[in-house]
């Protein structure tokens, strides 16, 4: 009885400022100390280990101004979790605390992870991102970021690239940086300021809860000195990813990517985003999806398993068909293209696409089973204005994220598998989700009809084609958004060569007189 | 007096069997020794340490049979070299030795290098691949492989790919073998048969004499099962390895592949490869370039380093413009395309290109600074005979190798620098060789005319056209092999869009209706 009082008594001592007693799974737990301390705070080194019985992971904490330390943790499995701290300041070392860990609530899939050439939910739930860039959406004033969650939320797109650091746009930026100033007005690098982090991680948060993935990137050039930001001693940029990765790493949908534009940060020589990219990692108990974005056409060493995917910027792989999947057969990671030009009317060569030919990139990565990322930057006047996506956020203003809610649920939603080629050089047109799923994009290519025809083997998934094989086919128009079933069905026969099947009735589908097709040729269950 | 006698008296004592006392720089200087050894001669510890005064390098000898222990050495400078060997068998321990080191003969200019991305000779000579491909050559019986030698000098190619272990071919072969036999009819693994090693040795030494480099396969899978070198246990690769640079590595001309499509080696794990690599690039002390080669559209992990460049089998980056330079971009060492389908007419997809279309793809990668090698596999019969070259060897019976001489002599060798894309991504025609020095090659468009038109900066070279230069304009035909000068000269402006320079006036050349044009655009020098 005495020691059970006594347990209760410690218990009292040490509880939190702040703590929740029940968190769902891949939610975020917060717990929060008060402590005065003589030195820099942000010096404190504070970890909690949390356990539940079976799963054991120590995190980093935060200072978070006012004297108050913050512990956040994501759970990865559901049950009665305890923690205890470490600290080398005694007011916040061995602290305890306990919460239930739920079940998820109901589009909390978990983090995204990486699967093989493709990525999931930890829940298993398949993902496929369809992302969108707006760099500079979270730090413009006025009701921008609100519009912008909303804007994405309608569009489909599941992923975001966006700028921690602020863009040298020509607004008024609110007066709150990431670090405090010294007295002589350089900054301090010494010194967070938490606020600046604070509204950064509640629009990650708004993302979170719209089932948005956050690409967070950490370092970018486009402050041309403005602030210097892109310019700040190396060992501030590894003292802020340290601090960036204990705040934000339990946000389930973060990303990491390095940088957009890395060869602009002249100061940081190449090897160096490696170290850095490791500071993320270590940072990151979660192993959230990282990776770094280069000029047009410079691959970062990407084959460095420090990457979980590539974030390419350059659009000749997915300009036409089959391509990408070179890119794909090189890294054997997944395969993003971060930047394959824009949709817009700005004027540089980078950023005047059609909508149908930025809809028309996108579907040229699919396709191989790379994923493409979308972006537009419509100016209504002549200099940059806040029609520009790209660069505020807002409204869309284009007409490719029209179509991406039909890309997503009628063509993705639909898949068995992940897609890629089914006959890898040879065949630059025939995509597969599996045997007896086949996928063909016509593209730019408008002709009468299609001759019935496929790869007589599917080196992607096995379950080759067979004769006698019945299938249908279904005309999908990308951008009309119309899935028109053709009526009959076709019966395989071995073809004119040993590498192709063709219809026992030289069969065709009638087409429209419209680019953009997508064909969609199913096995007929027997 | 006494001591000079004795040092005479002991030169006298290890004087070597057979010896040079001069050689040429990057010849190979031999010694052999005579000893017999009680256990397995192939087992034995030689080396020997060479040195001119400023360099060294020490070497591993190698067992010849008959009582013989030979040592070979490529010296790299000129002067007076020499050498004491090291062994765990007294009679071949500290043998010494000297010769002298003259200059290199005409036409030697020292094996190749690695050279950013590209290659050059170690005496600084630019050497631009432009490879074939002949299998089994050095072991088919009769005239072959003289023909072989013949046609290659006559073609014009720089280097072919060929197999070291026999191919499984229906013909009669000599009956001599890499390794001897057991009792039983196995392979003793533990001994190899030097009549075999000579023999292929002595066919790269004929291709050294006119300027040829081997790259020589050292496993392949088209053994099949019939004699097993294709399934050897991982130990015996890496014996046969030691053994082989040892006794080939001092061979100028020599590259190492470690395999022709390594996945048909199925004991061999993916890893293994670079274990093998290692084991070659140990025993070479040369660094001959080395890589490996896998099967259509598999990259094994070129970023490796210990891979000197690429040797990729993949069409796809060749069929078109440009796409051969995200691969470069990628590797960012030079890269060859080791196989992209042959010309001939074998039925199979693989090797039905017509010569023109072999050419193309070998212009499609030269455009873009890489590097395609060529092969035909005609038949005139149902099965393999001996018209097909890329399996025989002998006389070439297709149309595009007669185009390599005009290709080395004129395109390359007219070239101040590499190639490479001046526009990367954004322009996938244009290639250059240096401030005021392009190339745009057509392909298969035929067009009326081509008015002038070049990218407005210099990516590659810098040196960026600016406004008032003027250029000529070549048209070289690839496949007819002419060489017409356009009269008169273009004048630069600003184009159209910011990153563009056109002619003053609209200016245009007349081309002839005809594929496979090639715009050679020269600043004239003021």
């Amino acid at each position: 009885m005495k020691k059970l009082f006594f347990f209760l008594t410690a218990l009292l001592l040490t509880v939190a400022s702040f703590a929740q007693g029940q968190v769902e799974r891949w939610g975020r737990y917060e717990v929060s100390y008060k402590a005065s301390v003589k030195s820099n705070p942000f010096d404190v080194k504070l970890t909690a280990t949390f356990t539940n019985g079976t799963d054991k992971m120590t995190v980093r904490g935060f200072y978070d101004g006012d004297d108050t330390f913050v512990i956040r943790f994501m759970p990865g499995s559901e049950g009665h979790w305890t923690f205890v701290t470490s600290s080398n300041v005694s007011a916040l070392n061995r602290k305890r605390g306990a919460f239930d860990c739920v079940a998820p609530s109901e589009g909390n899939h978990g983090p995204v992870e990486i699967d093989g050439l493709h990525f999931k939910y930890a829940d298993g739930t398949r993902y496929y991102p369809v992302g969108t860039t707006s760099y500079d959406w979270m730090h413009v004033p006025g009701d921008y970021p609100a519009k912008t969650v909303a804007s994405l939320k309608a569009s489909g797109f599941n992923k975001v690239r966006s700028l921690f650091f602020l863009h040298n746009l020509n607004i008024e930026y609110p007066e709150i940086y990431p670090f405090l100033k010294n007295a002589d007005g350089s900054w301090d690098y010494q010194h967070f300021d938490p606020r600046y982090f604070r509204y950064v991680e509640d629009r990650i948060q708004a993302l979170q809860e719209i089932g948005v993935e956050m690409d967070l990137i950490l370092f970018h050039p486009y402050d041309g000195g403005r602030w210097g930001f892109d310019r700040m001693p190396l060992e501030a940029n590894m003292r802020y990813l340290s601090y960036i990765t204990a705040r934000y790493a339990s946000f389930r949908n973060i990303w990491w990517s390095m940088a957009n534009e890395f060869g602009g940060l002249r100061q940081v020589p190449y090897d160096y985003w490696v170290d850095m990219t490791k500071q993320v990692v270590d940072g990151d108990p979660y192993g959230h999806p990282v990776s770094i974005h280069g000029y047009t056409a410079v691959y970062y060493d990407y084959s460095n398993p420090i990457f979980t995917h590539t974030s390419i910027q350059d659009h000749k792989p997915v300009m036409d068909a089959g391509n990408a999947f070179t890119i794909r057969n090189i890294y054997k990671k997944p395969v993003i293209f971060d930047e394959v030009c824009y949709e817009g009317n700005n004027g540089a060569r980078w950023g005047i696409l059609s909508g149908e030919e930025m809809l028309h990139r996108m579907y040229n990565g699919l396709m191989c089973g790379t994923y493409v990322t979308h972006a537009e930057c419509y100016n209504s006047g002549p200099s940059d204005d806040f029609t520009n996506y790209l660069a505020f956020g807002g409204d869309f203003h284009g007409e490719c994220w029209k179509r991406i809610n039909f890309l997503r649920n009628e063509v993705l939603g639909d898949l068995p598998n992940p897609l890629g080629l089914a006959d890898s050089s040879w065949d630059s047109y025939t995509s597969t989700a599996g045997p007896g799923y086949y996928l063909i994009y016509l593209g730019k290519q408008t002709m009468p009809e299609w001759r019935f025809d496929l790869p007589a083997k599917n080196n992607l998934y096995g379950g080759a084609p067979k004769a006698g094989d019945k299938y249908t086919v279904e005309i999908l128009d990308t951008w009309n958004m119309t899935v028109t079933p053709w009526a009959g069905t076709f019966e395989l026969v071995p073809g004119t060569t040993r590498y192709r099947f063709e219809d026992a009735h030289h069969g065709a589908v009638r087409l429209p007189d419209r680019p953009y097709l997508l064909l969609r040729v199913k096995k007929v269950s027997e």
